[in-house]
């Protein structure tokens, strides 16, 4: 077939497959070989018959907040946008409406459709930061799952085994482990698998733990006589401890939302080693730059606090512009260089239970993390103007704190707030 | 509690309990008992509150024909009816809707519930054979599981973990063979233990292989803060071949339909040691004439064959009337004590893919079985009128043969008829 290509389009093919491909990653190399030996076809296919790729990102809405670990497959849809491809963004309300089953309080299902409507919009709003939103195609799963009967999903099951779920690592951990897996969580599977059918979706991007998922799609298409699905898989962005994936519960997460100085404080205070992984999935640098700045860290030219205020430069300017970059640069160089913050002050961890900010008592706090020997003696502390949170003084005893906060008592006592 | 209930009602609670739990089965103890004290209390709710119970037994329609295996749970509920509750015929057409997605044949839904249709009438027009009909209840569980969404389905199945299911013997053993179980069986079970909820079933019959089915109905019913229901267990019945259980698939069957002669014949091929079980389950015998039948038996007062005489005389007259019984007996005794049969005579086992008579060439059959040397020999007995089946001359090539007909060939060769 190859000779019937004319030389432009096979240039064309070429050159979106490698942007395509780029910074993807996938658990076995048989499959990221299979992946990109049909995305070429595909490719060709696409463009020898002037029809867009259907490609779509499925995304969760019960929790609106988009961070930089979401933009790492925003990006690429966002990509496939500027090749000239049809953007599909999901948003799967269909799991959201049904409701978490195991939650007996949860809330009635007009209620939850509201919420997922204004959570939807939130995030459709903050996905155009990525993405042309009059390019975008914005489907809701609840479109066609909310019309499958019990004989539908009978049908739909009928194409998995047991041992294909039981198998999975997610699920096998916990059977191996004694914990229960009820039967409706394999159904979430199911969904996700269908979502492509009803889409006649040419390419499924999702994170490497989509990869069972975007298979289950693909067996489905196949019964349906439909080209299947090609995956498109990009690593996990870990979070700013740089160790566990970036996520709202964890509390290591940079939002896209968040204020500039927030932002900043985050990039600044991730491990060196993640610096780069920083880089390529957490901003929009192009290749050669980042290839400079982990030259640079390699041989010493580049501190990695410098590497760092780029990154976070970077991080800012993307999602608030260059002004603010430069203006959180300059509020971060304030309280920590000018003012000497020690480079390796200790953490303080609280609880912040999922959420950005939290009120606490600071005579409390301050006497709980070990700054003042009594309550007592902390109260006089705030008082007499001695504590300060990110070079602010403090003379509330209530106050809203953030994760990243850095915190000082005295003159000698520097801590940085973590959420535990 | 016990000191209010009036005597009059202590006594028949007794009286009902006995004759349901009698002849029941359960595969543990520990079940047997709990559903034993459970089904005293119901009964005398029932009667003190002047309450019927609800009392369902659920039929697959996809195979309408009924054999005597099916009526030991029929009976049961033939019993509840002449107690006073209110008995439930459930016809399970919804699976039969559905289809069975692995057979890609399958016919379209529409031809199928027309065949569903024509099938549970004649499943009903048999079981009043038992039931009465201004008495029974019939539903069909279209009517509910037609009815559920996507969301009714995983919050149904948001009951039951994996584990539950995989820990069933048909289950465990499967998956511990290698062989596949698809995810859709598993709704199955869902689908019958929503049947309970929906019909809000006081006790549920059934053979001991329905018993992971009738829990999950108790689960069901207990979450939609019902009664749970009470399983009432009966044995399964062994086939003629008195080692597999009774079906059509097996063609070990006697059915209900079927005319007195074959009914006769099948009843007379039972092995010995299951003569008493078919007393037991596949008559409407009283208990002391079973009784006396089993002393006879182990003092060798009665032979087995007479024993056998009485079972079939009686399965003939419960289907056909006392006159067409003795017809039958006769034309047995004709055929087999008069002429002579031999009592052990050998089987010609022949495949008859689970129907009840199959088209043999006679030439072709007789030569694969040794009853002639060759084609043309056995070509030649049958001409020359040499060979008969159930003590009539057969001269066609190609003849209807039945599962237990007697077949002899010349003076000496005699063959009775099994399906392999």
């Amino acid at each position: 077939m190859s000779d019937q290509i004319p030389t432009e389009i096979a240039a064309e093919v070429e050159r979106q497959h490698a942007l395509i491909m780029r910074g993807t990653a996938y658990g076995d190399e048989g499959t990221r070989r299979v992946m990109d030996r049909e995305l070429r076809q595909r490719l060709t296919e696409s463009l020898m018959e002037k029809r867009p790729l259907r490609v779509y990102l499925g995304v969760d809405p019960t929790s609106p907040d988009l961070h930089i670990g979401h933009c790492v497959t925003l990006r690429k849809l966002a990509l496939f946008q500027q090749l000239g491809h049809q953007s599909i963004l999901l948003i799967g309300d269909f799991t959201g409406l049904v409701g978490d089953p195991s939650d007996k309080d949860s809330l009635r299902p007009m209620q939850a459709a509201e919420i997922l409507n204004r959570n939807a919009a939130t995030y459709r709003e903050q996905a155009y930061k990525l993405l042309d939103p009059e390019r975008t195609e914005v489907r809701r799963n609840s479109e066609w799952l909310g019309e499958m009967s019990f004989g539908d999903v009978v049908h739909l099951a009928s194409n998995f085994t047991v041992q294909q779920f039981t198998g999975r690592d997610t699920f096998k951990n916990r059977i191996d482990g004694g914990q229960p897996v009820y039967v409706h969580e394999f159904m979430y599977g199911l969904m996700q698998g269908y979502d492509a059918v009803a889409l006649k979706a040419d390419i499924q991007l999702g994170g490497t733990d989509q990869t069972f998922n975007i298979m289950c799609g693909r067996t489905l298409q196949e019964r349906q006589e439909q080209h299947a699905q090609i995956a498109v898989l990009t690593p996990i962005l870990v979070g700013t401890d740089g160790k566990q994936r970036m996520s709202k519960s964890t509390g290591n997460y940079i939002g896209i939302d968040e204020p500039a100085n927030s932002q900043y404080g985050k990039a600044m205070s991730i491990p060196d080693d993640v610096i780069v992984r920083f880089f390529d999935y957490g901003t929009n640098l192009a290749d050669d730059e980042v290839d400079q700045i982990e030259a640079g860290l390699k041989s010493g030219a580049l501190k990695p606090m410098d590497a760092k205020r780029h990154l976070a430069r970077a991080i800012v300017s993307e999602w608030h512009g260059e002004e603010e970059a430069i203006a959180a640069e300059e509020r971060w160089t304030r309280t920590f260089s000018q003012r000497s913050v020690p480079e390796d002050i200790p953490e303080a961890a609280i609880d912040f239970a999922g959420a950005d900010q939290l009120e606490v008592s600071l005579p409390i706090f301050l006497h709980e993390i070990g700054a003042a020997a009594s309550r007592a003696e902390a109260k006089r502390l705030v008082t007499q103007g001695a504590v300060r949170i990110d070079d602010e003084v403090v003379k509330e005893q209530a106050v809203e704190i953030r994760s990243g906060a850095v915190l000082r008592v005295g003159r000698r006592k520097w801590y940085r707030i973590v959420a535990s």
